[in-house]
């Protein structure tokens, strides 16, 4: 098998598990005494350590950043347009690391691996974690790394709030904050679109309370409405008019409907689709672990009693946000309320609300406006540190 | 048991049952040999029947439009707030009849029936009915009551498919056609609703394929989550947010997370609790059959090649039209297509968009600018019928 590779991706790129052993303490109270972390790393740490960039990630994604996994030359890394030599996140300067949350499925420790204690999988037993847990065991792999501060770290969704988190959490370890796509926390209609993918995935028998490795089967029922009712959530309104409209599949051959419950209209076959494929891969209580840290991450609660502003007060990061004028799952109004807070305290904030067709899920895709931004800022910051 | 009837109610209602022996042929090309029509009547239908207004319902309604069920006083009509003496449709002038669909759950004829060849449920074998199938029945009714032409005939959501599709197929027997928070087809997004609903309901092993009667049970767990999801998208997101917010339930004495799956959130409780009532007296079967009526409604593909302006041009009925500015299930602009249809062929059309916090739901409920326009609407017709 021959791969090509083009000159501005990062080529081929194997994970790292790196294990550590002191305990991690976590917001619920509870602690993971052991746990690994798989990472993924492009470009070259400089001398100094001060061309780092840590990107989080957001619901079903991981580790892997950019470039091509060598055992499956298609299994390109979610945010490759992002990152890469001369990309906007460029690897020629700058040194990425791409990490996979505790809770997840793709390497680092979460549900599906063996509890040491018991020698069986944990299950349903694994401790609830928090994006603030995330940002924790974030810091001890920066510690691994004997990065100091990060030039940036950056998220979209999910990887938003780490990032904000970070700039929260440790102040002086991140120079630049960059939020995408994101929130300062969840609105009611988030916290129940959340709510009712779990409720989809528990009440399948399949999942035995969370113990279905034992039964060596998975709730793909579950797993899968709850995958198709977020893909509603990622596209826009318009984009699904457009990408599908009322499109037919397997119509009859004079047109008529075909009067019953199988897939009708292509929209129909697109969901069951990605609700199928994602079943297969992903894990339900890792997707039950990390809606619960959505619905939970609050620093205005947390650090404010309420008051964002307050939350953000001690903050040293400057900020990039960006959010797109059609998102509804976060939509601009819910960044502003971020971009308000940061001003409110004379925080160095650069906001670009991009007016882009995709939804939720354009902070994935190429649009040359919101790439140019964050290239931009991007080179902003390689200037100020020399890079 | 006492009960108190204000002097705006219709007071205490029965339904009848009318059985209809001639078959209905459907749109599938199936048909019924014979069926059942619960209704209810309010007011008093005067000497030349010129004073007739139709009800059609939604989703999960009924027959029992206004009144008080005498078995239950709690039962009032759901859209008691406007119908009844002196309500914006005034009983006292017009006789309103409400009408349950095929298919439905709640005394016509439907997949819980007894299917008179089999001796047993129909089930899953239970056609499947369209809008256009509804109004042929409920035309039928019409006749039952020597009613040529409804003064109006009425209905919000999919009641209001019902009405349009009314002045389609029967352009004679209607004098006013009253379409409320509708649309004139659904989008890709409505369609994509409705099929994860239905996923969720067809995987619940206890849905047996729609034959869950033979084993006393119910797929309960599969109808509480569509519920879930559907009451998602009958709230506006601001009306979610003044409701629930970020509101907690069974929160520790600390206020402190509980860092769990169970309950955290009002909005939580309030899902749960709507998707456990519904999944109590809503049929499985009737839930599928209604979404799919809802998908196939496309007058535009069905009457005029796919251009709605055709599929209107023989149409005599005038036109009353009410959207709702926070509906985001049938927003304004799907309306504002069908008043664009209905002007193109000069069809006399009043279009009032209501500003109103309540998302879909505002149909059903009281603002006074809203049941001002309808009650202004009647008004007129009341006096131009000298009712």
């Amino acid at each position: 098998m021959s791969i090509s590779i083009s000159p501005s991706s990062v080529g081929l790129v194997r994970p790292e598990y790196i294990s550590f052993s002191e305990p991690l303490v976590l917001s619920s109270g509870q602690s993971l005494s052991e746990y690994t972390l798989a990472v993924e790393t492009y470009g070259t740490l400089n001398e100094d350590r001060s061309n780092a960039v840590l990107i989080c990630h957001a619901l079903n994604a991981s580790h892997h950043v950019a470039g091509i996994n060598p055992d499956d030359p298609k299994d390109i890394g979610w945010w490759d347009n992002m990152v890469g030599p001369g990309k906007p996140v460029d690897t020629n300067k700058f040194y990425v690391i791409g990490i996979n949350n505790l809770g997840s499925c793709f390497g680092s420790t979460g549900p599906a691996s063996i509890n040491p204690q018991t020698g069986k999988p944990w299950g349903a037993s694994f401790p609830v974690v928090t994006v603030e847990d995330w940002v924790n065991a974030q810091a001890r792999l920066a510690d691994y790394f004997g990065i100091k501060q990060f030039a940036a770290v950056m998220g979209g969704s999910l990887g938003g709030m780490q990032a904000l988190s970070w700039a929260i959490q440790w102040p002086e370890r991140v120079e630049h904050c960059v939020v995408i796509a994101s929130t300062p926390s969840l609105s009611a209609q988030n916290i129940a679109f959340n709510e009712v993918a779990r409720r989809a995935i528990t009440s399948d028998p399949e999942f035995h309370n969370g113990s279905f490795y034992a039964y060596d089967t998975v709730p793909s029922a579950g797993l899968s409405v709850a995958r198709m009712l977020g893909h509603i959530t990622y596209l826009s309104d318009d984009d699904m008019s457009t990408k599908f409209g009322r499109e037919r599949r397997n119509k009859a051959e004079d047109g008529r409907y075909r009067y019953g419950f199988d897939v009708e209209f292509e929209v129909e076959s697109y969901l069951r689709y990605q609700g199928e494929k994602f079943s297969k891969y992903f894990d339900a209580n890792t997707y039950l672990l990390i809606t619960r840290a959505l619905d939970y991450f609050d620093p205005a609660r947390m650090y404010g009693d309420g008051d964002l502003g307050q939350a953000l007060k001690h903050l040293k990061s400057r900020f990039l946000t960006v959010s797109f004028t059609t998102d509804w799952r976060f939509p601009p109004a819910m960044m502003r309320e971020l971009v308000q807070a940061l001003l409110k305290n004379q925080h160095e904030v650069t906001y670009a609300e991009i007016d882009a067709p995709h939804g939720h899920d354009a902070f994935l895709l190429n649009d040359s406006t919101y790439h140019g931004v964050v290239r931009g800022y991007f080179a902003k910051i390689a200037k100020e540190r020399a890079l």
